[in-house]
């Protein structure tokens, strides 16, 4: 299956953000996935980190990128690059849904919670 | 820098195809690079491969994208999945720009013509 309709892809939740798999091992991908979410005003992910790299392209909204503590503003049309293995936080500051789609240097990937404790995930990576 | 602004990176071309660089080896990272292009009505990419993993997310536009020499029809909102070393094309057969999002696996990304012989870019990837 080359190609997919974005709609068609189940649709997971954590609070405060909806989640859709774009890509992933279910497409014979190893070292690739996509993800797209939905983070509404006043929600966030979790502090978390993945062992692989992470790009995220900001599609509509605004926000902020806690890195290690330390937050970084960004608004819609920015491109955020988080290091392998760095402690990060999306945060809706806006008053709008922030609309971002995260691309993984692996597939499943894996989250991982500041005490080291894996995070189990209601969606497929 | 964690953050980005799109559209103060650097823009180059191919005949037809406008591209944009949004993360890759100069932000630090190996394992995975992203590529906004816009392909104008009728154009289309080389005939190429890479040997690694490609994502493409369809933000705009309609097009096929070509196989090992057989088509698939794609819209908006689509994303397309394509193999390590698999041969194929983007063609934009719509009457608009062509707007995409391209994530690999690797940074920097070779591409290879139908040859075997390396495509030099005009970006850095």
């Amino acid at each position: 299956m080359y190609v997919t309709d974005n709609t068609q892809r189940p649709v997971a939740s954590l609070p405060g953000l909806v989640h859709r798999t774009l890509a992933g091992r279910a497409d014979g991908l190893a070292r690739l996935s996509l993800w797209r979410q939905t983070i509404a005003p006043g929600g966030a992910t979790p502090i978390h980190r993945h062992d692989c790299e992470e790009v995220v392209l900001v599609d509509r909204g605004e926000g902020e990128l806690v890195v290690d503590g330390v937050a970084h503003r960004f608004g819609a049309d920015c491109t955020l690059v988080i290091p392998r293995n760095a402690e990060h936080q999306i945060v809706n500051t806006g008053g709008e849904p922030l609309e971002c789609t995260a691309a993984f240097s692996v597939s499943p990937v894996a989250v991982y919670l500041p005490d080291g404790q894996p995070l189990p995930l209601p969606w497929e990576s």
